[in-house]
């Protein structure tokens, strides 16, 4: 059974579902705000600063861990179905990562939909990473990280990096990853009763902010389901079992081991969207954030712990 | 003329101003929601760890700059009327007072109205205080802070302190304090031109929640415009030219002086209500935060710098 502190987060959606349901016709900014409260049940990590920097073009925030490792990052992108959510919604789950893993993380500020429409947002993470390398930061030292349309960005990055000849990070690390934009997944079905947040209104309005009325909704950049995945770095999914969007992970984890790609898949009994924004409160978001920290720290030349 | 980045913060109330002109009929979590949005002004402050704590009952969060003195507080209570912000929304803010001053800081979730009418908010900061002095801090070696109504109640928390006969703390920092719970102040009607969030009909509906209908408006704990400031400890009380809440710092700061307090009131021109919200973004808020900090190192027993 999901403990108290997991069963909040899905209290959090609830009241958001709920007051979605009751103002159809909510505008943006109210949305935007609404989202806002993601950071909620993040409890705040210790021993982390922050500082503000521009990356490429975009406002970004370090989460630097007071005894992490400086030459090692996760460049990482928040979730919000590319319309909303920000720096400050995902600020102490960033951290809380970073401090586990021992490395420091970048989280950007991308532009959004529907103002900026696909592929501002590959675009403007594709500028980080290539900031982080004139930084002077190395590949093999990087990986992306990112939750839900951020778990895609993570993914979606690399494959345009790869499009582009840019050395390629030494891993990836999604979180219920948003990759279907066709919304033919089954769990979209299969799991409606079960999840608290992302049911199909949710996201038909999100890809269609994203990806336009006559967007390609199997373009690879916005829909890895459909990209080639060999020659990915290793891939690390997290996932929830109470999530619509849980065959996203299964599927994406499906293919890219098909492709020879190492790719591993964590699927947490019980769990909402992105069930590691209970960092620090909920038994089942820590044990997911230390076993994402496991796997990668290797990868990225760390010793275990 | 302000700065461009001050100028900033008059955007932001204004777009609040038009939110709520345009939906008169917002609800309370709406309302609340839109207000978490007073972090965006603040720069992030480097060299800050936080860390949760719960303060005589109540969630609070330490701001802990890397070289702060440890034996030194500022007790932070936030701003929103009563009856929205929180330690999200000033926690930054926060973050760079300790930071100039070089002690730590408690932002303090005191219970909000209209859930919780006066004097709960008053009580939870007196409770904190409580708990600070048991955790070991001397009451020399401390300093209450806040902005707006949390400026209210880092005086009226003292006012109950002196009451019930607890050692007091070493000074009093209020920024833009509303005091004013009756609307009699001249320039709430004078700079209602220049001020772009706080108009009549938003401190009758705050004051209106706080105390309800039949709250006396001139109970001290609740408009210490109404106190006998004798023997309080020394007062920095900072507000902004533009303010329609700026005779409440003037008024409260000629009442202390004719009562034989050590006070000291510095008005910014052009600057709308709670002007360091721009801290480590405009001139004009990092001056008032170094003159606070100036002023209120010597009264905590640190050195000058």
């Amino acid at each position: 059974m999901a403990s108290a502190e997991s069963a909040e987060l899905r209290t959090i959606y609830q009241s958001w579902s709920d007051r979605m349901a009751a103002a159809p016709d909510m505008d943006l900014p109210t949305l935007r705000d609404l989202f806002e409260e993601w950071h909620l049940p993040t409890a705040e990590p210790t021993g982390v600063t922050y500082e503000e920097v521009e990356a490429g073009g975009r406002p970004a925030l370090w989460c630097l861990p007071l005894d992490a490792a400086d030459d090692r990052v996760l460049l990482y992108l928040h979730g919000g179905g590319f319309v909303v959510g920000s720096i400050a919604t995902h600020r102490k789950l960033a951290g809380h990562l970073a401090k586990a893993v021992g490395a420091r993380a970048l989280v950007l500020e991308y532009r959004l939909a529907p103002e900026h429409p696909f592929p501002a947002q590959v675009q403007d993470a594709v500028a980080a990473y290539r900031w982080l390398l004139a930084q002077g930061y190395a590949p093999e030292r990087i990986a992306t990280a990112g939750d839900s349309a951020g778990g895609n960005l993570a993914i979606s990055t690399v494959l345009a990096l790869r499009a582009e000849g840019v050395p390629l990070p030494a891993a990836i690390l999604p979180m219920s990853p948003w990759l279907d934009m066709e919304h033919v997944g089954k769990t979209l079905e299969a799991n409606a009763d079960t999840d608290a947040l992302v049911q199909r209104a949710v996201v038909e309005a999100m890809s269609g902010m994203f990806l336009g009325e006559d967007g390609d909704r199997r373009d690879p950049l916005a829909n890895p389901l459909h990209c080639d995945p060999t020659g990915l770095p290793p891939c690390f999914i997290a996932a929830g079992g109470h999530e619509t969007l849980l065959d996203n992970a299964e599927l994406f984890h499906e293919k890219a081991r098909a492709a020879g790609v190492d790719a591993t898949l964590e699927i947490t009994p019980e769990m909402q969207h992105v069930h590691p924004f209970s960092a620090g409160r909920a038994p089942e978001a820590d044990a997911t954030i230390a076993a994402m920290a496991a796997w990668v720290r290797p990868r990225l030349g760390l010793e275990a712990r």
